[in-house]
């Protein structure tokens, strides 16, 4: 559903939209190194001996770490599409905390509250 | 008072409404331990053997040496509530910048034209 | 040209306009110390036993690796202006991707974007 | 078994002594507030909506990203006493490697040499 | 006094020599700009609006959440000259722990195993 | 040759040894994700658009602003290797001192001395 909350600039399907248009313009001006990287990215989070979910969880505990709110955001999706329920999502989001320290509350805010907009 | 400077999407007052209506939404969804985090980060900053203005100016340089701008505006409200004069601001951002590096200047500027919104 | 891509909410004359304003205000309220700082800056990137091309391409990547978008964004007009060409540019944010991770992405996609902002 | 690979200057078991020896220390010379914290890291990777070999994983990959030994090789031994498999491991490492970039591997071979001192 | 703990593979003394030799041999090495940067570093400290003991508590803070062991020695050895007191020690150390998280900790427990060896 | 310089605990050709054989053991664990990384970072300072020097150059800053001492000293060696003289490895250095900020200056001391280990 395309609901704005009133905490964002962007709903989720604008800010996916908008990622999808700069994923294209990107691949399109890559050089081979640039799309082997993609392609890359993409097998990491692909189930082996840890799941799909797994998978997910520890990017977004990653990306929480490292304080990025389009990669928080990408994660918190994709948790979200593999069926992560909203302890889970609380639970992992507190390593995040813990480990990287006060400085990721505001990326711990916005994805709480873009979880709360994927639960709607 | 609200008023909005061309450099910013948001005034002052309507970061700390923003900021405050996603803490809300946060400690809402939060666990035990996430509560327990933001309590203690309370805690940290109460006057002790180091006052509250030496506190604030602590988290002000460690908020702009990990370049967060959220924190750094924070910190900034924080210290001038506390009585921090305009060098002595200027001071503790300079140690932010060199120990920080240019790569901290965006934040800076930004700090610099947050404090002036608070002088006025 | 003062136009404005749809992925941005600044074109790139009204960010080099607001970085402008933000910089001569932070120079007026800056003390010696920053100044020195912002002057040594602009020292560290004029042509020595390395060319200005090369250091621009130097900051470049060292500002992608660290995640500022307006140091990657600074740092690519100066590419441009110094003749980098496309493929060349394409190269050394490859570096800095491979070395800076996936975490990077957010940024890479903008600067490939304003890049060809640039090259229209 | 207090075996001392050839590339480390302390085998496993010196560095847990040495940990707890200024654990130890540190918690006697603490305050409060640093003992609180202390607390909270370790409920934060107790069992409960997430298993504890999950939390091991977030906190292995987390303190890879950030590129910290130390706290690499307490979650290394962690996730091994959790019973996480090697190539379990492994696809945790590369999430770690993937999001971190290149910068990382220093951290990554230290980590494979130390699951492989867990095992012999 | 020349004393070395179990901890470390120098004593205080036997590092700041270290120190010392590095620092002539890059001061030797360097060109107008380091030398510059050098001396920028050096005037960021001295006593101003803010005295120098809170200025090397802020040094301290940035060193601590930036992970550097090198720069917080640096720091703990210059606040303990400034007559800054194990409590005040401890609560700057709180706020780099809170801000910066558990990845902070080896850090923190060397630097209070270091502050213990200046006391002795 | 196999000198070891009394700042460290090892030679340039003791730590290339020790990289080797980490590398192997790395390599021999890895899955196929972590061997296409590695292959990935190989392809990446090829020359291509930019010569081998300039992107070694580029590691060479990129590692300086991250602060890996083991990236410093790989790309130190490199660039020695492609036949970067002292003035622009300098040069290159004084980029990720300035952009890095003073947190820096620990690493920069020992890629000083690294340096002239190799020009001896």
């Amino acid at each position: 559903m395309d609901k704005k909350p009133s905490n964002f600039s962007q709903s989720i399907e604008q800010w996916q939209a908008e990622r999808k248009e700069l994923n294209e313009l990107t691949l399109e001006a890559a050089n081979l190194e640039i799309k082997r990287f993609f392609s890359l990215d993409s097998q990491t989070y692909r189930p082996g001996a840890l799941d799909a979910k797994t998978k997910e969880l520890l990017g977004l505990v990653a990306s929480t770490v490292l304080r990025c709110d389009d990669c928080v955001l990408y994660h918190t999706i994709r948790c979200h599409d593999e069926g992560v329920k909203k302890d889970e999502f609380a639970e992992a989001m507190t390593v995040g905390l813990v480990v990287g320290g006060s400085i990721v509350i505001p990326h711990l805010r916005r994805a709480m509250a873009r979880w709360q907009e994927l639960d709607a």
